[in-house]
């Protein structure tokens, strides 16, 4: 059953809505969505399916770029990672991609399927690992659900392909950020492959089709339009501190705001790593993960990504609930703020703003 | 045809000989040798067979040791990766492992498949890639028979496996080395996978045999008997200045050697990175790379690796001719002087004292 056809348009609104759900994160979609636009020229709309609507053996690949998006916004792949990707699968596993699925469908990740699904002649599902971006593989719904990332698969733009086993998600993790800074920065990966009956159970569900009306929303009715879907208003302010570092395959730092208009005189600080992680109002959490900090133009509503965070710039900070998953124990536990090293208690932003 | 039965005594002597090979790397062979007794305690003698022994379908696998011997010497295996990388082989090339062979059968290199031989029910080839040892992986007569090193694998002692498939040698190095680093300085590796047809033409035959012998003379002789073997003496000193970094999984650096008995007055300085790599005195190079530069004890004329080399000790340098084939222009491409960025033209060992 096909859910949708994924033509220019709908792309455009799905671009808009994987940037507000990246978090910050999952990296720039501005070249995603050119190569997206160009793979959708040149073999025609992207079938997107529920997941019922594939064949329960048929295998699901979920793929995503790792590394820091301030070196994804200038190095991107060659196309033809996805290929070799499929092909390091199908032989090590044995059975038959059946279609692509984001990772995480924040960020440039969400539009990676889009790419290269043409091309391959794969559908994409309408689900994804996450519903977010989060920096490290394992903070999604697959290892929540107890499978393993393992054997994952990693290509670069120049045709080098690694296949990693590892015994743990520390060493997955170890092993793909390693990766990552080898290849320069940023690399492709096929990680949890499953088939379509494990995906079922373990995904999250309806991904592609919110990001297509969250974007839709912002280009219709910018700011309001987007705390019309239930997002909700954080801070509006002007950047007035900004540290970004790029280390270890991350890039890490803070951005702290100070209120403008009816927020004058109020100040928030956010922690980022290649996320917005935390915000704080002097000793008061905002929001926190494995919710979402999102800091979008204040004319637009347009997401502004970790990378292109500037100084003096006028951004919305708004909060938006993440999914379930990610509030049960095991949720907490893998993306929650103790993970990060915060030392503050989880509660969900509707909670905090008594939405 | 079964070459020799490679029990406790000969392996005495192979260690010995191993360590000559090493050129001052391929990793101290205090440790392989233990583990080696302790294996052929438990399973028995292990098979030494010549290549043309072997069915010409059956997979060779080379294994190697990688990383800095600095830290191979506080870091060993588990046991069990042997079993790890050829379940990893067979999987991925669909044949059956016929035997081991080691990769460098200088230093604890060589040792390696004497290890694992027992355990995983397989003889050892008396064969090996490079004849001595060499800091990089493609420095090797299976690459300069135009062979591949990939697919390539890599397991540690935690039980991960990684495989690698680069596109080029210069990957193959980076992507290896990169793994070292990340599995703690130190890791197991089976590269140059080819069944034995393809070994008989492109490995340096006759290695385990030789670093018995070798390791024999020096028992029965010291200093004298290595000499007998063809071993050329380059200068015979006190270590007088020594400089010793572990930086990007390589132990790199140089030892000054000042002139002891009939060698006073002179100077001798060696180039270091894990392997002995160019004795120069003064402007005069007294022997480079490919040949083989070991510092041997002055009285009893075990080779000292670099790893434990110290100031004050009293040691003879010599040189042996490596292997022809890295005599050859694409064997000196890859391994001679000018690879390692020094700027001497090669002269074999044997041409420059006349021997």
């Amino acid at each position: 059953m096909r859910e949708l056809e994924l033509g220019l348009s709908e792309l455009e609104d799905m671009a808009r809505g994987c940037a507000i759900l990246g978090s910050g994160g999952g990296g720039d979609v501005e070249i995603p969505l050119m190569q997206a636009e160009s793979a959708i020229d040149r073999h025609g709309p992207v079938d997107v399916l529920s997941l019922g609507a594939l064949d329960p053996d048929e295998l699901v690949m979920p793929v995503a770029g790792w590394g820091a998006p301030t070196v994804g916004i200038e190095k991107f792949g060659s196309g033809d990672e996805g290929g070799l990707l499929r092909d390091a699968v199908e032989r090590r596993l044995g059975g038959r991609v059946g279609a692509l699925m984001a990772g995480e469908i924040g960020g440039g990740n969400g539009l990676l399927p889009v790419i290269w699904a043409g091309a391959m002649g794969l559908p994409v599902v309408d689900a994804d690992g996450m519903g977010r971006a989060f920096p490290e593989g394992p903070q999604c719904a697959m290892h929540i659900a107890g499978r393993s990332a393992a054997p994952a698969f990693f290509a670069d733009e120049h045709g080098n392909v690694v296949t990693i086993e590892p015994v743990d998600g520390d060493w997955y993790e170890r092993l793909a950020r390693t990766l990552a800074v080898v290849f320069g920065g940023a690399v492709a990966g096929a990680e949890y492959v499953m088939d379509a009956s494990a995906a079922l159970a373990s995904t999250v569900h309806g991904s592609v089709t919110r990001a297509i009306s969250l974007g839709a929303a912002v280009r219709e009715g910018g700011v309001e339009g987007l705390l019309d879907t239930g997002a909700i208003a954080l801070v509006k302010g002007k950047v007035v501190d900004l540290e970004r570092r790029t280390t270890g395959g991350f890039a890490v730092g803070h951005v702290v705001l100070d209120g403008t208009g009816e927020d004058r005189g109020r100040r928030v600080r956010v922690e980022v790593q290649n996320e917005n992680l935390l915000a704080m109002e002097g000793d008061e959490p905002l929001a926190m993960v494995p919710d979402l900090i999102t800091l979008v133009d204040e004319v637009t509503g347009s997401a502004v990504p970790t990378e292109r965070v500037r100084f003096g710039q006028r951004l919305h900070a708004i909060g938006l609930p993440c999914d379930p998953v990610f509030r049960t124990e095991p949720g907490l536990e893998v993306a929650g703020p103790a993970h990060f090293g915060y030392p503050v208690g989880y509660r969900p932003v509707e909670q905090i703003h008594g939405a």
